[in-house]
């Protein structure tokens, strides 16, 4: 383990405030983010989610934890408006492309681990579906039934919500008050089988024609999509575990509820930090398939969509979010991505140059403070921005160098390789996106950088124009100096 | 759907013969393949297999069929030998690696996954795990109890194959005789719970240790291996569904033991085609961990093993494998696999030049009867070896319009290039190895060509010269013609 773990502060949404990181069990931690539900193509807002539990899990890692990390994919139960009542729907998108709904599940969790990668985020290291769990599910639900906080009507079963908020607080995540969602919550059609508007649905019975349905003590029927982040997390990190995360939208009721499910089953508060990651916006507004102001993961990297000037690669747009908090909203614009782009570039530039730096007696930068403060930033409730800037002051030190107007040590040139890497590649989890071609290209490109020093030297100007024009029109730059020449 | 759909052939193993294809429902085929035990990287034996299959698939498709392609994972049930007694294969690698057994699943489905994509196999349509249907399987063994195929012992419940037999031939797909079965069958030690030593386990009680089980009417356990690709295919494709395929290794017991559960559930044999792909053998020996005489994919991507002189790409591995019919044994050399890298290379190269050919007025080839080879072979139960003999006619005859001593019609041409690209693209699934790196390449190369040219035609023999050497160290050859230069 890291001596840098034990500064880790995390925000903790139920305590309101930034306390000090100390797993359940001395060196790991459990750590469980909900997943997509598998109906559509994965929506940027819940890329970004993802995208930052997958550097907050890096950091872990990167600390010295053994971090068991489960991300949960939704394949039943998740009713349309997130309701009690209506249709599921990954069965609604099923029927209307006249498919079995477990190709519908297929198809987008197969779309959703394309993006993820594209991204670079690590997959997790067990990754339930809710159909996977439906024996768990009922068990949860019949040790709930067996506490009394829930109640069986017409072969559904309702957690009740007024009965668990006599002995612990329903609304503490979120800030809200029973009085208030009593009064907010009016009675809709379909719901006669409540008690209570409050009350949410841990196991709906199913109406015949429903395809996705399963045997149980109280008919044959669905679980509530509450339950399933329960039933799995408890599975597969115990009663209680450590780190909780997922999207803002979901702090209320989805996580409100789990932490009454748990409470309710076993007498366990289940989580010890809650962590929310906030929205995307585009152009200032909520992204929104119905009005047309939302774009695709695959929309941004072909440039095929109305928004962007032009295509930004997985990697731009991951150091795009990276430059903004988690539990900030981040504006999507072309400007904006543009600016990142040149950022990315710049940065990935100067890792680049790290590799070659000549070296002297002396560093004119105090580089482990340096290092230091990549450390004081993740440490701050994984403060990305802050690292960021940091990093730039790293860039242009590294640049310093290598123009002669900066000196570096040994020593300090090896720490700050070693934490370049680190906090670059294996924290921020970005990648040089054009590796993969420059493999093949590289040997071209010394015999093309070669031709072009043999005309210079013969001052054949029309062929070094040839090659300048010509490497112009390729999109690469060549850029020359004392050492000779590069490109990228 | 296309004409040439009503020729198809596929050779039934149950019937032990080549049978023209139709489909239990016009137009539709449910196609169900064993997928992996995920515990431990996957073997280039099983990568054959699901090659074969989706190439099966891929011609399926080709000729119009709407396809339901289920593919599973096996995630628990499989032990260790394939035996009824014994450690379950994932459980025992988690021991081993002390991890959760959905941690082992996790790591292994993801390998999987990624070498079927380096192998570009189109991922099935749905791709269900066994955890993910206890309740599913549950159920299908209650069906065989009731219809008293099966009998409950010590918590365990086992199929009663020597009462089965009495009206249905057990033994059928395998060629086995139950007799011969039962003299050859010895009683082993841990089996007391089984009346007869032929009787596979349906479920198994589970010991206190035991991490993965599930509560059932017979008590806490889990099911036997056999079982879940019954439940699976009935509740996706249907109590009887068209085809079914697996490695050759599965015909006994595994699908043997299909073909009992699903009758003695339901009265209905399920497999309308069961298909069988063959081994796959390193220089002329069985691979087996064991003996160290394996290799796996990764390993002979990068070259990085004792058997290959060099690295193959997974397309050349591929085409490789294209080369022999499913049914026959592959066998694994250096040797081989460079031949075959000199064809798939030849046969990439003629497709590309496929699109730049000059038309005459007449062909001097019939190529509509050279498509119907194509068809021809593939409609004979999937004849890929003759499928490419045939596509190598066609290179010979696009190389002889190349160079001027065939020629081709518009017409053809156009015949000619959408059958190439549905043969060797489509259905074979070899795509461009170098596709990736060639699109940053391609302008680079342009302009170098182009200096090339320029110091040709000024008897500018030094730079011609370093030209060459410089393309020859990127692995690149030129090749000139009247109409320009090409590269590859």
């Amino acid at each position: 383990m890291r001596a840098e773990a034990s500064q880790l502060k995390i925000y903790d949404s139920l305590a309101g405030e930034k306390r000090n990181f100390t797993p359940l069990k001395e060196g790991f931690v459990g750590f469980y983010v909900c997943g997509p539900t598998v109906y559509s193509n994965v929506h940027l807002g819940n890329c970004r989610t993802f995208i930052s539990f997958d550097m907050v899990y890096r950091y872990l890692i990167h600390l010295g934890y053994k971090v068991r990390y489960v991300r949960n994919i939704t394949d039943v139960g998740h009713l349309v408006d997130d309701a009690d009542q209506g249709e599921d729907k990954i069965a609604k998108k099923a029927r209307l492309e006249q498919l079995e709904p477990m190709e519908i599940v297929q198809q987008y969790s197969l779309d959703f681990h394309h993006v993820m990668s594209q991204f670079n985020a690590i997959p997790p290291n067990i990754e339930p579906t809710a159909t996977g769990h439906i024996i768990e599910q009922i068990q949860m639900i019949q040790a709930i039934l067996d506490n009394g906080f829930a109640y069986e009507s017409n072969g559904s079963v309702y957690f009740d919500v007024e009965k668990y908020n006599e002995s612990h607080p329903y609304g503490e995540l979120s800030g809200r008050k029973i009085e208030d969602l009593i009064s907010n919550t009016r009675t809709l059609d379909g719901q006669e089988e409540k008690r209570a508007p409050l009350d949410f649905a841990l196991w709906k019975n199913a109406a015949p024609e429903h395809i996705m349905k399963w045997p149980s003590p109280w008919g044959v029927g669905f679980p509530g999509w509450h339950l399933e982040c329960s039933a799995m997390s408890t599975k597969y990190l115990g009663e209680e575990f450590d780190i909780h995360g997922g999207g803002m939208d979901l702090k209320f009721p989805h996580h409100e509820c789990e932490i009454a499910q748990g409470t309710a089953s076993n007498g366990k508060s289940p989580v010890k930090y809650w962590m929310h990651g906030n929205m995307l916006t585009l152009n200032g507004q909520k992204m929104s398939k119905s009005t047309g102001n939302s774009i695709l993961p695959k929309e941004l990297f072909t440039g095929d969509n109305k928004f962007m000037e032009k295509a930004f690669s997985p990697m731009v747009v991951r150091f795009f979010m990276m430059q903004a908090h988690y539990r900030s909203t981040l504006d999507f614009t072309s400007e904006a991505l543009m600016a990142a782009e040149k950022g990315y570039d710049k940065l990935m530039e100067a890792v680049k140059t790290l590799q070659d730096l000549k070296v002297t007696n002396e560093s004119s930068m105090d580089v482990p403070a340096l290092i230091g403060q990549f450390y004081k930033a993740m440490n701050d409730d994984f403060n990305a921005p802050v690292l960021v800037a940091q990093l730039f002051e790293a860039v242009k030190f590294i640049n310093g160098v290598r123009d002669g107007k900066q000196t570096i040590s040994k020593d300090d040139l090896a720490s700050l390789q070693t934490a370049m890497h680190d906090f670059v590649v294996e924290i921020l989890g970005l990648e040089n996106a054009e590796q993969g071609g420059e493999e093949k290209l590289a040997p071209v490109m010394d015999l093309v950088l070669d031709l072009r020093q043999q005309a210079r030297a013969n001052k054949d100007w029309d062929t070094s124009d040839k090659i300048r024009d010509g490497l112009a029109a390729a999109g690469i730059t060549v850029k020359d100096s004392k050492e000779g020449s590069t490109w990228s």
